[in-house]
Protein backbone atom coordinates (compact mmCIF):
# COMPACT_ATOMS: atom_id res chain seq x y z
CA UNK A 1 0.00 0.00 0.00
CA UNK A 2 1.22 3.77 -0.79
CA UNK A 3 1.18 6.46 1.41
CA UNK A 4 0.13 9.65 -0.66
CA UNK A 5 -0.72 13.04 0.40
CA UNK A 6 -3.43 15.09 -1.13
CA UNK A 7 -3.17 18.59 -1.85
CA UNK A 8 -6.52 19.66 -0.70
CA UNK A 9 -8.07 23.02 -1.16
CA UNK A 10 -11.79 22.17 -0.34
CA UNK A 11 -13.03 22.38 -4.14
CA UNK A 12 -14.26 20.51 -6.69
CA UNK A 13 -11.17 19.15 -8.05
CA UNK A 14 -9.59 18.02 -4.97
CA UNK A 15 -12.00 16.55 -3.01
CA UNK A 16 -13.18 14.15 -6.45
CA UNK A 17 -8.97 13.54 -6.18
CA UNK A 18 -9.28 12.65 -2.75
CA UNK A 19 -11.95 10.36 -3.40
CA UNK A 20 -9.98 8.45 -6.37
CA UNK A 21 -6.65 8.15 -4.12
CA UNK A 22 -8.82 6.65 -1.46
CA UNK A 23 -10.84 4.51 -3.87
CA UNK A 24 -7.78 3.32 -5.31
CA UNK A 25 -6.62 1.78 -2.17
CA UNK A 26 -3.82 4.12 -0.79
CA UNK A 27 -2.86 5.34 2.74
CA UNK A 28 -4.13 8.51 2.01
CA UNK A 29 -3.42 12.08 4.20
CA UNK A 30 -4.18 15.60 2.99
CA UNK A 31 -2.93 18.72 3.92
CA UNK A 32 -4.24 22.41 3.22
CA UNK A 33 -2.26 25.44 3.05
CA UNK A 34 -3.20 28.87 4.39
CA UNK A 35 -2.44 31.27 1.96
CA UNK A 36 -4.33 34.33 2.52
CA UNK A 37 -6.77 34.70 -0.43
CA UNK A 38 -10.25 36.34 0.39
CA UNK A 39 -12.30 32.87 -0.16
CA UNK A 40 -9.28 30.81 1.91
CA UNK A 41 -11.27 30.48 4.96
CA UNK A 42 -14.46 29.11 3.11
CA UNK A 43 -11.99 26.37 1.78
CA UNK A 44 -10.69 25.59 4.16
CA UNK A 45 -13.68 24.57 5.95
CA UNK A 46 -14.87 22.84 3.06
CA UNK A 47 -11.74 21.13 2.95
CA UNK A 48 -11.85 19.88 6.85
CA UNK A 49 -15.31 18.78 6.29
CA UNK A 50 -14.03 16.55 3.63
CA UNK A 51 -11.11 14.85 5.71
CA UNK A 52 -14.11 14.38 8.24
CA UNK A 53 -16.38 12.60 5.88
CA UNK A 54 -13.60 10.74 4.80
CA UNK A 55 -11.71 9.97 7.91
CA UNK A 56 -8.68 11.03 7.12
CA UNK A 57 -5.86 13.07 8.80
CA UNK A 58 -5.52 16.66 7.30
CA UNK A 59 -3.12 19.38 8.04
CA UNK A 60 -3.11 22.91 7.33
CA UNK A 61 0.57 24.71 6.44
CA UNK A 62 0.40 28.12 7.00
CA UNK A 63 2.16 29.97 4.26
CA UNK A 64 0.66 33.64 4.63
CA UNK A 65 3.48 34.96 5.38
CA UNK A 66 4.97 33.69 1.90
CA UNK A 67 2.86 35.18 -0.01
CA UNK A 68 2.83 38.55 1.91
CA UNK A 69 4.14 40.31 -1.05
CA UNK A 70 2.74 38.36 -3.98
CA UNK A 71 0.55 40.51 -6.48
CA UNK A 72 -2.43 39.09 -7.37
CA UNK A 73 -6.78 40.05 -6.84
CA UNK A 74 -7.04 36.74 -5.25
CA UNK A 75 -4.70 37.87 -2.31
CA UNK A 76 -6.56 41.26 -2.21
CA UNK A 77 -8.76 42.88 -5.09
CA UNK A 78 -11.70 42.12 -7.13
CA UNK A 79 -12.51 39.00 -8.42
CA UNK A 80 -13.77 39.34 -11.99
CA UNK A 81 -16.95 37.82 -13.01
CA UNK A 82 -17.57 35.62 -16.75
CA UNK A 83 -16.28 32.77 -18.09
CA UNK A 84 -13.15 31.28 -16.48
CA UNK A 85 -11.02 31.16 -19.93
CA UNK A 86 -11.57 34.85 -20.20
CA UNK A 87 -8.83 37.47 -20.03
CA UNK A 88 -9.69 39.14 -16.67
CA UNK A 89 -9.42 35.84 -15.01
CA UNK A 90 -5.47 36.09 -15.40
CA UNK A 91 -5.79 39.28 -12.83
CA UNK A 92 -6.79 35.93 -9.99
CA UNK A 93 -3.64 34.01 -10.90
CA UNK A 94 -1.59 33.94 -7.70
CA UNK A 95 2.30 33.96 -9.31
CA UNK A 96 3.74 30.18 -8.51
CA UNK A 97 1.02 28.83 -6.14
CA UNK A 98 1.19 25.35 -7.54
CA UNK A 99 5.35 25.37 -7.68
CA UNK A 100 5.16 26.76 -4.27
CA UNK A 101 2.65 23.88 -2.97
CA UNK A 102 3.98 21.22 -4.78
CA UNK A 103 7.58 21.64 -3.55
CA UNK A 104 6.25 22.14 0.35
CA UNK A 105 4.42 18.87 -0.36
CA UNK A 106 7.94 17.29 -1.70
CA UNK A 107 9.67 18.45 1.32
CA UNK A 108 7.00 17.18 3.81
CA UNK A 109 6.35 13.69 1.96
CA UNK A 110 9.73 13.22 2.41
CA UNK A 111 10.24 14.06 5.70
CA UNK A 112 7.23 11.67 6.77
CA UNK A 113 8.24 8.93 4.64
CA UNK A 114 5.12 9.84 2.10
CA UNK A 115 5.42 7.68 -1.05
CA UNK A 116 3.44 10.15 -3.48
CA UNK A 117 2.47 13.41 -3.43
CA UNK A 118 -0.94 13.87 -5.76
CA UNK A 119 -2.09 17.52 -7.03
CA UNK A 120 -5.39 18.45 -8.64
CA UNK A 121 -4.30 20.48 -11.33
CA UNK A 122 -6.43 19.66 -14.52
CA UNK A 123 -7.13 20.18 -18.53
CA UNK A 124 -9.25 23.26 -17.50
CA UNK A 125 -6.98 25.19 -15.41
CA UNK A 126 -4.07 25.56 -18.25
CA UNK A 127 -5.56 28.49 -20.22
CA UNK A 128 -4.74 31.02 -17.57
CA UNK A 129 -2.23 29.21 -15.02
CA UNK A 130 0.86 28.32 -16.29
CA UNK A 131 1.58 26.19 -13.36
CA UNK A 132 -1.26 23.63 -14.28
CA UNK A 133 -0.06 22.77 -17.83
CA UNK A 134 1.50 19.48 -18.80
CA UNK A 135 4.97 21.35 -19.51
CA UNK A 136 5.39 22.79 -15.74
CA UNK A 137 3.86 19.27 -14.20
CA UNK A 138 6.02 17.10 -16.00
CA UNK A 139 9.17 19.16 -15.33
CA UNK A 140 8.55 19.70 -11.78
CA UNK A 141 7.93 15.89 -11.71
CA UNK A 142 11.37 15.37 -12.60
CA UNK A 143 12.45 18.27 -10.24
CA UNK A 144 11.15 16.58 -7.32
CA UNK A 145 12.04 13.31 -7.88
CA UNK A 146 15.71 14.33 -8.21
CA UNK A 147 15.32 16.99 -5.52
CA UNK A 148 14.31 14.03 -3.05
CA UNK A 149 16.58 11.06 -4.41
CA UNK A 150 13.90 9.41 -5.78
CA UNK A 151 11.78 9.31 -2.76
CA UNK A 152 8.50 11.44 -3.69
CA UNK A 153 6.83 11.03 -7.03
CA UNK A 154 4.28 13.96 -8.49
CA UNK A 155 1.14 13.04 -9.19
CA UNK A 156 -1.47 15.16 -11.16
CA UNK A 157 -4.39 11.84 -11.94
CA UNK A 158 -6.70 14.68 -13.47
CA UNK A 159 -3.84 16.38 -16.13
CA UNK A 160 -5.82 15.66 -19.27
CA UNK A 161 -9.10 15.94 -17.79
CA UNK A 162 -11.87 18.51 -17.76
CA UNK A 163 -13.95 19.82 -14.82
CA UNK A 164 -16.82 17.77 -16.53
CA UNK A 165 -14.77 14.62 -16.66
CA UNK A 166 -13.81 14.82 -13.03
CA UNK A 167 -17.31 15.77 -11.87
CA UNK A 168 -18.27 12.63 -13.80
CA UNK A 169 -15.85 10.44 -11.79
CA UNK A 170 -16.66 12.01 -8.44
CA UNK A 171 -20.30 11.58 -9.07
CA UNK A 172 -19.17 7.53 -9.51
CA UNK A 173 -17.59 7.75 -6.76
CA UNK A 174 -20.05 9.66 -4.39
CA UNK A 175 -17.91 12.75 -3.71
CA UNK A 176 -20.07 14.73 -1.13
CA UNK A 177 -20.02 17.82 -3.55
CA UNK A 178 -22.39 20.14 -0.96
CA UNK A 179 -19.55 19.78 1.00
CA UNK A 180 -17.06 21.88 -1.16
CA UNK A 181 -16.28 25.36 -1.55
CA UNK A 182 -15.29 26.79 -5.30
CA UNK A 183 -16.39 30.47 -5.20
CA UNK A 184 -13.28 33.07 -5.73
CA UNK A 185 -15.06 35.73 -4.02
CA UNK A 186 -15.10 36.63 0.22
CA UNK A 187 -18.29 36.02 1.25
CA UNK A 188 -19.43 32.29 2.16
CA UNK A 189 -22.45 32.03 0.04
CA UNK A 190 -21.08 31.31 -3.33
CA UNK A 191 -21.59 34.09 -6.23
CA UNK A 192 -22.37 31.95 -9.17
CA UNK A 193 -20.92 34.50 -10.95
CA UNK A 194 -17.02 34.46 -10.84
CA UNK A 195 -14.88 32.32 -13.29
CA UNK A 196 -14.80 30.03 -10.70
CA UNK A 197 -18.40 29.22 -10.10
CA UNK A 198 -19.57 29.51 -14.30
CA UNK A 199 -16.90 26.68 -14.27
CA UNK A 200 -18.39 24.22 -11.76
CA UNK A 201 -22.01 25.28 -12.92
CA UNK A 202 -21.07 24.08 -16.46
CA UNK A 203 -19.10 21.42 -15.01
CA UNK A 204 -22.40 19.93 -13.17
CA UNK A 205 -25.01 21.16 -16.31
CA UNK A 206 -22.37 18.67 -18.13
CA UNK A 207 -23.33 16.03 -16.35
CA UNK A 208 -27.28 16.43 -15.99
CA UNK A 209 -26.70 16.85 -12.44
CA UNK A 210 -27.71 19.50 -10.60
CA UNK A 211 -24.88 21.44 -8.46
CA UNK A 212 -26.03 20.27 -4.76
CA UNK A 213 -24.23 23.62 -3.41
CA UNK A 214 -26.30 26.76 -2.39
CA UNK A 215 -26.44 29.66 -4.78
CA UNK A 216 -26.53 33.58 -3.96
CA UNK A 217 -29.86 34.31 -5.56
CA UNK B 1 19.50 45.47 -17.43
CA UNK B 2 18.39 42.53 -16.02
CA UNK B 3 16.59 42.20 -12.69
CA UNK B 4 18.20 39.49 -10.57
CA UNK B 5 17.04 37.71 -6.72
CA UNK B 6 19.80 36.46 -4.79
CA UNK B 7 19.18 33.94 -2.73
CA UNK B 8 20.94 35.24 0.32
CA UNK B 9 21.50 32.61 3.47
CA UNK B 10 24.58 35.22 4.56
CA UNK B 11 27.00 31.54 3.63
CA UNK B 12 30.66 31.74 2.15
CA UNK B 13 28.23 31.11 -1.11
CA UNK B 14 25.45 32.98 -1.38
CA UNK B 15 27.90 36.12 -0.47
CA UNK B 16 30.22 35.28 -3.51
CA UNK B 17 27.03 34.91 -5.69
CA UNK B 18 25.62 38.10 -4.32
CA UNK B 19 29.10 39.78 -4.99
CA UNK B 20 29.13 38.17 -8.74
CA UNK B 21 25.83 39.15 -9.91
CA UNK B 22 26.40 42.72 -8.59
CA UNK B 23 29.56 42.63 -10.91
CA UNK B 24 27.64 41.20 -14.03
CA UNK B 25 25.86 44.64 -14.05
CA UNK B 26 22.47 43.68 -12.53
CA UNK B 27 20.04 45.25 -10.70
CA UNK B 28 20.16 43.12 -7.53
CA UNK B 29 18.05 42.60 -4.43
CA UNK B 30 18.40 39.61 -2.00
CA UNK B 31 15.46 36.96 -0.57
CA UNK B 32 16.29 35.48 2.44
CA UNK B 33 14.69 32.51 4.47
CA UNK B 34 13.75 32.65 8.62
CA UNK B 35 13.19 28.92 8.29
CA UNK B 36 13.86 27.92 11.74
CA UNK B 37 17.10 25.75 11.74
CA UNK B 38 19.53 26.45 14.67
CA UNK B 39 22.06 28.58 13.16
CA UNK B 40 19.38 30.73 11.31
CA UNK B 41 19.60 33.84 13.26
CA UNK B 42 23.26 34.31 12.63
CA UNK B 43 23.05 33.82 9.29
CA UNK B 44 20.14 36.06 8.88
CA UNK B 45 22.95 38.51 11.19
CA UNK B 46 25.27 38.30 8.42
CA UNK B 47 22.67 38.10 5.12
CA UNK B 48 21.30 41.96 6.65
CA UNK B 49 25.26 42.86 7.08
CA UNK B 50 26.34 41.86 3.27
CA UNK B 51 23.15 43.46 1.38
CA UNK B 52 23.89 46.64 3.76
CA UNK B 53 27.40 46.61 2.46
CA UNK B 54 26.38 45.73 -0.83
CA UNK B 55 23.65 49.06 -0.31
CA UNK B 56 21.09 46.70 -2.08
CA UNK B 57 17.13 45.89 -0.71
CA UNK B 58 17.10 42.56 1.37
CA UNK B 59 13.50 41.21 2.15
CA UNK B 60 13.05 38.17 4.83
CA UNK B 61 10.55 35.56 4.31
CA UNK B 62 9.31 33.75 7.41
CA UNK B 63 8.92 30.32 6.41
CA UNK B 64 8.96 29.02 9.65
CA UNK B 65 5.46 27.42 9.59
CA UNK B 66 6.33 25.41 6.55
CA UNK B 67 9.35 23.47 8.26
CA UNK B 68 7.50 23.22 11.52
CA UNK B 69 6.84 19.18 11.00
CA UNK B 70 9.40 18.28 8.73
CA UNK B 71 12.75 16.30 10.17
CA UNK B 72 16.05 17.15 9.97
CA UNK B 73 19.01 17.74 12.92
CA UNK B 74 19.55 20.86 11.63
CA UNK B 75 16.14 22.61 12.46
CA UNK B 76 16.23 20.87 15.76
CA UNK B 77 18.89 18.47 16.69
CA UNK B 78 22.53 17.32 17.14
CA UNK B 79 25.32 18.96 14.31
CA UNK B 80 27.70 16.11 13.70
CA UNK B 81 31.14 16.68 13.45
CA UNK B 82 33.56 16.00 10.74
CA UNK B 83 34.00 16.13 6.73
CA UNK B 84 30.88 17.62 4.74
CA UNK B 85 31.04 14.69 2.43
CA UNK B 86 30.73 12.18 5.56
CA UNK B 87 27.50 9.85 6.06
CA UNK B 88 26.69 11.51 9.33
CA UNK B 89 26.54 15.09 7.96
CA UNK B 90 22.79 13.96 5.75
CA UNK B 91 20.96 14.64 9.53
CA UNK B 92 21.40 17.87 8.11
CA UNK B 93 19.70 17.53 5.08
CA UNK B 94 16.73 19.99 5.47
CA UNK B 95 13.91 17.89 2.82
CA UNK B 96 12.98 19.47 -0.06
CA UNK B 97 14.71 22.95 1.60
CA UNK B 98 16.20 23.82 -1.66
CA UNK B 99 13.04 22.87 -3.89
CA UNK B 100 10.51 24.85 -1.98
CA UNK B 101 13.11 28.32 -1.97
CA UNK B 102 13.44 27.70 -5.13
CA UNK B 103 9.34 27.87 -5.19
CA UNK B 104 9.46 30.89 -3.45
CA UNK B 105 11.61 32.85 -5.14
CA UNK B 106 10.12 32.03 -9.08
CA UNK B 107 6.98 33.07 -7.58
CA UNK B 108 8.22 36.49 -5.97
CA UNK B 109 10.29 36.85 -9.01
CA UNK B 110 7.00 36.72 -10.97
CA UNK B 111 5.07 39.32 -8.56
CA UNK B 112 8.23 41.89 -9.00
CA UNK B 113 8.64 41.66 -12.24
CA UNK B 114 12.23 40.26 -11.51
CA UNK B 115 13.97 37.99 -14.37
CA UNK B 116 16.54 35.51 -13.00
CA UNK B 117 16.56 33.57 -9.38
CA UNK B 118 19.78 32.92 -8.43
CA UNK B 119 21.14 30.11 -6.43
CA UNK B 120 24.03 29.64 -4.66
CA UNK B 121 24.14 25.61 -4.88
CA UNK B 122 27.44 24.25 -5.59
CA UNK B 123 29.44 21.04 -6.31
CA UNK B 124 30.40 20.45 -2.86
CA UNK B 125 27.07 20.17 -1.66
CA UNK B 126 26.19 17.23 -4.12
CA UNK B 127 26.96 14.70 -1.80
CA UNK B 128 24.34 14.70 0.95
CA UNK B 129 21.96 17.41 -0.99
CA UNK B 130 19.99 16.14 -3.69
CA UNK B 131 18.12 19.34 -4.10
CA UNK B 132 21.66 20.53 -5.14
CA UNK B 133 22.22 18.36 -7.95
CA UNK B 134 22.47 19.19 -11.52
CA UNK B 135 19.32 16.19 -11.92
CA UNK B 136 17.45 18.71 -9.65
CA UNK B 137 18.32 22.11 -11.11
CA UNK B 138 18.46 21.21 -14.57
CA UNK B 139 14.27 20.15 -14.09
CA UNK B 140 13.70 22.59 -11.67
CA UNK B 141 14.68 25.35 -14.12
CA UNK B 142 12.51 23.74 -16.70
CA UNK B 143 9.59 24.16 -14.07
CA UNK B 144 9.97 27.48 -13.27
CA UNK B 145 9.82 28.58 -16.47
CA UNK B 146 7.20 26.98 -18.40
CA UNK B 147 5.01 27.53 -14.71
CA UNK B 148 5.71 31.09 -15.17
CA UNK B 149 5.32 31.73 -18.54
CA UNK B 150 8.84 31.85 -19.45
CA UNK B 151 8.75 34.86 -16.71
CA UNK B 152 11.68 33.74 -14.21
CA UNK B 153 14.95 31.81 -15.11
CA UNK B 154 16.49 29.92 -12.28
CA UNK B 155 20.33 30.70 -12.50
CA UNK B 156 22.92 28.54 -10.04
CA UNK B 157 26.27 29.93 -11.92
CA UNK B 158 28.36 27.96 -9.19
CA UNK B 159 26.45 24.20 -10.15
CA UNK B 160 29.84 23.29 -11.32
CA UNK B 161 32.34 24.92 -9.30
CA UNK B 162 33.43 23.69 -5.69
CA UNK B 163 34.01 25.46 -2.59
CA UNK B 164 37.67 26.58 -3.26
CA UNK B 165 36.70 27.77 -6.41
CA UNK B 166 33.93 29.78 -5.17
CA UNK B 167 36.05 31.59 -2.09
CA UNK B 168 38.54 32.36 -4.91
CA UNK B 169 36.19 34.08 -7.29
CA UNK B 170 35.40 35.75 -4.17
CA UNK B 171 38.63 36.88 -3.20
CA UNK B 172 39.00 38.32 -6.44
CA UNK B 173 36.04 40.27 -6.07
CA UNK B 174 37.09 41.56 -2.52
CA UNK B 175 33.50 39.74 -0.70
CA UNK B 176 33.95 40.66 2.52
CA UNK B 177 34.10 37.02 4.03
CA UNK B 178 34.67 38.79 7.35
CA UNK B 179 30.74 39.08 7.32
CA UNK B 180 29.64 35.45 6.07
CA UNK B 181 28.41 32.90 8.69
CA UNK B 182 28.70 29.38 7.91
CA UNK B 183 28.97 26.95 11.16
CA UNK B 184 26.07 25.00 11.57
CA UNK B 185 25.71 25.20 15.18
CA UNK B 186 23.63 27.36 17.35
CA UNK B 187 26.45 29.66 19.30
CA UNK B 188 27.24 32.80 17.85
CA UNK B 189 30.85 31.84 17.63
CA UNK B 190 31.58 29.23 14.70
CA UNK B 191 32.79 25.97 16.36
CA UNK B 192 35.11 25.07 13.27
CA UNK B 193 34.67 21.04 13.49
CA UNK B 194 31.41 21.20 12.13
CA UNK B 195 30.78 19.51 8.41
CA UNK B 196 30.32 23.17 7.14
CA UNK B 197 32.67 24.89 8.81
CA UNK B 198 35.21 21.77 8.09
CA UNK B 199 34.49 22.53 4.10
CA UNK B 200 34.70 26.77 4.82
CA UNK B 201 38.24 26.08 6.24
CA UNK B 202 39.54 24.00 3.77
CA UNK B 203 38.45 26.17 1.06
CA UNK B 204 40.46 29.02 2.42
CA UNK B 205 43.38 27.14 2.86
CA UNK B 206 42.82 25.59 -0.57
CA UNK B 207 43.97 29.40 -1.64
CA UNK B 208 46.21 30.00 0.65
CA UNK B 209 44.34 33.06 2.40
CA UNK B 210 43.33 32.77 6.22
CA UNK B 211 39.74 32.47 6.84
CA UNK B 212 39.22 35.86 8.39
CA UNK B 213 35.86 34.83 11.26
CA UNK B 214 36.67 34.31 14.42
CA UNK B 215 36.12 30.34 15.25
CA UNK B 216 36.10 29.08 18.94
CA UNK B 217 39.28 28.07 20.80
Amino acid sequence: MKKVVVSLSGGLDSATLLATAIAEGNEVQAVGFLYGSNHNRWEIQSATKLAEHYKIPFELIDVQRVFVGFKSNLLGGTIPEGHYEDESMKLTVVPGRNIIFASILAGYACSYGIDEVWLGIHAGDRAIYPDCRPEFYNNMTLAVSAGTDEKVLLKAPFLFETKAQIVKKGLELGVPYELTRTCYKSQQLACGKCGSCVERLEAFEKNGVIDPIEYEK
